[in-house]
């Protein structure tokens, strides 16, 4: 019985099934933020929309019940669970803001299509070669988030009040975004030298950030270069060594 | 007669001719935006513009004449035909906007200079490497795109009233630009617990516009390596077997 | 005694207490920032902090006296020795901005943690292969920044009044931030060819930059490529020759 | 005679001189820059400056009479040659803006240190095979600039009013400076479609620029990695290939 379920959730069939509910959703959830949709056929959409998700459930159920706790060893499937599940608590009150993430079901569309998924693991497996950089550039966000605070708080307390606006706000810089303009002219208009903190750390998180993304293009290149040129380089390697062990053979048969 | 057509438009002589007209025709319509200019001299630069719009479509005519329906199979021809084809539509009433897209006919110096073809033919055949990390970001920015609107469409509706708009935004804060003075900012006045939503949003699409560009480099580096190798290596591997063959044989003979 | 104490601070299990003082102090120095937990136990997370840095101290001290002059010889015990020495110095009158640089000594967390002192090893170690780019662009800047304020200066003296204000607006006008729009619109009211120096220098700089990434990654993918070759081929060219001479030895004996 | 002094000019202490009264001028000019120093010393300065720009002079001379015709054959020389000479020309009237180029005499320095003369030549040697791509984005620009200039001149004149305006706007937005904000945001308010034609610019000059990039990474990566494959594999495959031939002589000769 279970061995029939998991077969039948397998098949192709089923998935594009799954597939087109997902598709189907996104329109309906679309549709649900047009205010003259919602006016004329709002009860229709909202219908449609707990249709959709009452199938996603019982897939959901479905696949519990086939895999038992299996199910959660893969982290497709924990991904799944999660992503339904919001859909499922009771947006009231303080929650209210789940209603919006409701449509974080459509990322559904993810976990079943099969080229989106290897995209996102690819994504995934590059981050912990990334770990040791993300984390330098915390403590040196850190270090400079405390620094702007105490620097720079009595007299911009909107930019740099607290430790999470300085964060902010120096994101903001690293990013670029009306660094000068926006933030260290005004800045300097105080403390005349305020440069000599923002332009280092300028320089020194995009040199970060470079480093990532080279550290991105190396590894990607290993990785393509290694399995092409296994593939290319191997055969010839092995026939040349087999002829030259021939060849031995047949020097030591010959004397 | 179809023949002799044919090879008389594949003569270098009318190619190059072709290429002074469409390098003319792009003075002539520069010309044609500078108000002056048009007070003194508008009668003749009209002249001139549909003279040359009469060569390309004789061109055309002649080339459908010559191939046929073979012409439609080269992508070019088709690109040739649409591109000279919006210049002969009328422009009139709503589609007074088709007059500003007449200057695309100059876009046939593309299909006319193999160098530029080249380059354009090389731009579109990294296109599909890339579908799968264009369909995720889609994917991404329909999900984000619904979760504003939900969020703020009540507060900022000229940003985030509609699914349109929330794209638009959501494109100019992906290209970071002025996403914080701009945007997100005056967002957190209101709602001061925004920056969850967007500096993720930040960080999850320039990683993924960051893996397209690497995509792309891997690509290019393996097309070039594969070229290279092979014309180098080949001769090399070539030469090494034939030799070791050669050994075998006499041992095999002086037995 | 000397060698005692060297080799107590080498166990792991200092280093790991010292990494804990420092993370202990991180989110002392970030509570400091926070005006509320200064006011009820601002006491008591002052005399934390003492207490951090005494054990700092003491570990410095200690390192000194077992090392000897050759404490100076590694480049990470200067940088300690600098990083402390900061939060020793006293902060009064004109040196009150000392007061900020203290947390400069949870840097400290890169000289013990080994990941991070490769990540910052890694980053120094690419900086002697972009030393002449960096040459070429602080030449670039330095001329750039003489004409714009022998051109600009009477004019627009906030931006552009002295050598120093010059050269921080063409850092900005080449991070690209409201270059148009915020500086070179302006000038351009005044100076309407402003663009002819403006555009060039954004084109050059950027290039510039865009070489020393270029360069960087080039040099990267060496560095992983020599590593991954020598490992892989080697071991096979290696037998491939040792082969050969047993080959050679044979024919000659068998003579 | 002009051989010594050929041989005279060629001497590295001379060069160093140079280098030596370059670095001086940089510095003279430099002050030439601040109001305050002009008004003490600015006669002891401009003295200075005069002094510098006759041993340049002197070294040109010295160097064309020296080399005679050949002196222009190499590229470096007249960079030289231009590069003094913009300092000699009278600065009165239209032509007052050369004053400030006289600074451009600094780049001397480029063509006298071999180092950022590489970096130089590097630079210019990765142009010719951008040559297509930048052909190419030339003609997207012009296309585009014309269609804005038809569609929006009228409206936005200060940035769309003539095809130069338009050129300037459309590299503004292609950098992606204010593009949203300051200039598709205002202009879609009169015409609400406007993005249609800005986004699509957007994307396509991106690409382009990503694909310049891809094609030095690619290049650069070529270079590096024939030079560095010729050193470590060619000795391997000389021996690999002379042994072969040594035992096929010996078999030969053994039979």
């Amino acid at each position: 019985m279970r061995q029939s379920l998991s077969d039948f959730l397998d098949r192709s069939s089923v998935r594009y099934t799954i597939m087109g509910v997902i598709l189907f959703n996104a329109v309906i959830l679309g549709l649900e933020t047009s205010e003259s949709v919602m006016n004329t056929t709002g009860g229709l959409i909202v219908a449609l929309d707990t249709a959709c998700l009452a199938i996603f459930v019982a897939e959901l159920v479905a696949k519990l019940y086939a895999r038992g706790w299996r199910f959660f060893r893969n982290a497709w499937n924990v991904f799944d669970f999660v992503v339904v599940g919001i859909a499922l608590m009771p947006a009231t009150g303080a929650l209210s803001v789940l209603r919006a993430l409701r449509i974080l079901r459509l990322l559904r569309v993810v976990s079943v299509a099969p080229t989106l998924r290897r995209v996102v693991e690819g994504f995934i497996s590059a981050l912990p070669g990334m770990a040791s950089v993300f984390l330098l550039m915390g403590v040196i966000f850190y270090i400079s988030a405390v620094i702007a605070t105490k620097l720079f708080a009595p007299t911009f307390p909107d930019w740099f009040g607290t430790l999470g606006r300085s964060l902010y706000t120096l994101f903001q810089v690293m990013t670029l975004e009306s660094w000068s303009m926006g933030i260290v002219r005004p800045v300097m208009e105080v403390h005349p030298e305020a440069w000599i903190f923002f332009v280092p750390f300028i320089l020194i998180t995009t040199f970060a950030v470079v480093n990532l993304v080279v550290g991105l293009i190396v590894n990607s290149m290993q990785d393509a270069h290694a399995e092409e040129s296994n593939a290319a380089t191997d055969t010839y390697r092995d026939e040349v060594l087999q002829r030259l062990i021939a060849i031995e053979k047949r020097l030591d048969a010959g004397r």
